[in-house]
């Protein structure tokens, strides 16, 4: 690991720096085609119209982010299906395992999955090469079509108490998944993880820096429980 | 009708003429929104990811059309859920009566529904006034994401030639459902049908104009049936 007083950044030269960035871009591919997918299985759930166009704009806006990420693949030289295949597992059990069991849940799902994915894509944007950043900052200045769902949850617990009791612990469900998926992706892929916490040549986070990392996405995730009106 | 010496085209002020091109852009915003929807249900039922993308970039398209009509209808000042929701009947009856059995009966429905609308797109916008018209043809220019689909249906064809035989009476279906539900909705709406046809104080098709008008839309499907590989 890099030194403080030698923070020179990694370049895409370096190979085991590029597979690590090409297994970054193919997760965050797979995660967004998949988020692109579950909205638009979540809007049929919709209560009307206006809703379902909602959810749609999202969906939409991730397989915008996905054309990005694959697009940069291509540039790289590499067939972006090749390289994203590998976490289709990852985010089916996911998926699998936090499906909605009805519209306020999708909603749920749909906000604190947007907002936990641009909180990571921040974290990791300043371990990356100017490129690969530039990219992932990119990547998430489209999203922020949820805050609709704000209103629609908030007026669901008004007209019921019991809904926020029942969507608080959804939201915790959501985010233990989460974070267990992301670890077994982390400790299943070392030259991924050597992007995160550093590798002999180029700096990276510490382990107390990782640990710290999950505390801002925790805090992240409890602010934005918050907005909803639910308890993280 | 207008007289052939006198083709004033109509203005929106015309309260006829506006209540038709609401009732055109409701009909037109609600296809594209339930076109988007039907293609993230068949996207599916593809065979992998590359195919599941290519679906997913049509559907994407149609939500970029949907966008247009309904900022249209917002700039116009009205609702654009209310302008669409009396045409939902229309397209649901339609996919209903035309849900496809399989991933390759999906692509035909996708290539031949998506150049159907761009053609029936171009067939209206000349009766349309400048500022619709521009509306109309620059939604309809956002599309041709279709043509993976040559490949798939002709490769399909080569491996077994009984789906050939199998997807042209597919193809003959579609087009029959779509002519059906096309003259159920003209007939129910007299200021739309006033659009095409032309009212007292504007120049329209006549009834012989709109025959043609038909049979352009018939011989273009049987060209596309034709690239697909199938008889039409």
């Amino acid at each position: 690991m890099a030194s403080l007083d030698d923070p020179t950044p990694s370049t895409i030269d370096d190979p085991v720096y590029r597979t690590g960035v090409l297994e970054l871009l193919g997760l965050l591919a797979y995660g967004e085609i998949s988020a692109c997918e579950r909205l638009a299985e979540d809007a049929k759930m919709a209560p009307d119209l206006r809703n379902k166009v909602e959810i749609a704009a999202m969906a939409t806006a991730e397989f915008g982010h996905f054309e990005k990420l694959r697009d940069h693949l291509v540039a790289m030289g590499e067939d972006p299906f090749e390289v994203m295949l590998p976490f289709a597992a990852t985010f089916e059990r996911f998926h699998r395992q936090t499906r909605p069991s009805d519209w306020l849940e999708g909603l749920v799902k749909a906000y604190v999955g947007d907002g936990l994915a641009a909180d990571f894509y921040r974290e990791i944007a300043a371990y990356l090469d100017a490129d690969t950043r530039e990219l992932v900052l990119d990547t998430l200045s489209g999203t922020g079509h949820s805050d609709f769902v704000i209103d629609a949850i908030r007026g669901a617990i008004d007209d019921d108490h019991r809904v926020g009791g029942r969507l608080a612990l959804w939201g915790r469900r959501l985010m233990g998944e989460a974070l267990s998926q992301a670890q077994m992706v982390v400790a299943e892929r070392d030259a991924l993880s050597t992007v995160l916490v550093g590798g002999v040549d180029h700096p990276g986070m510490d382990l107390a820096g990782i640990g710290r990392m999950f505390t801002r996405l925790t805090e992240a995730h409890a602010a934005r429980m918050d907005k909803l009106g639910l308890a993280a």
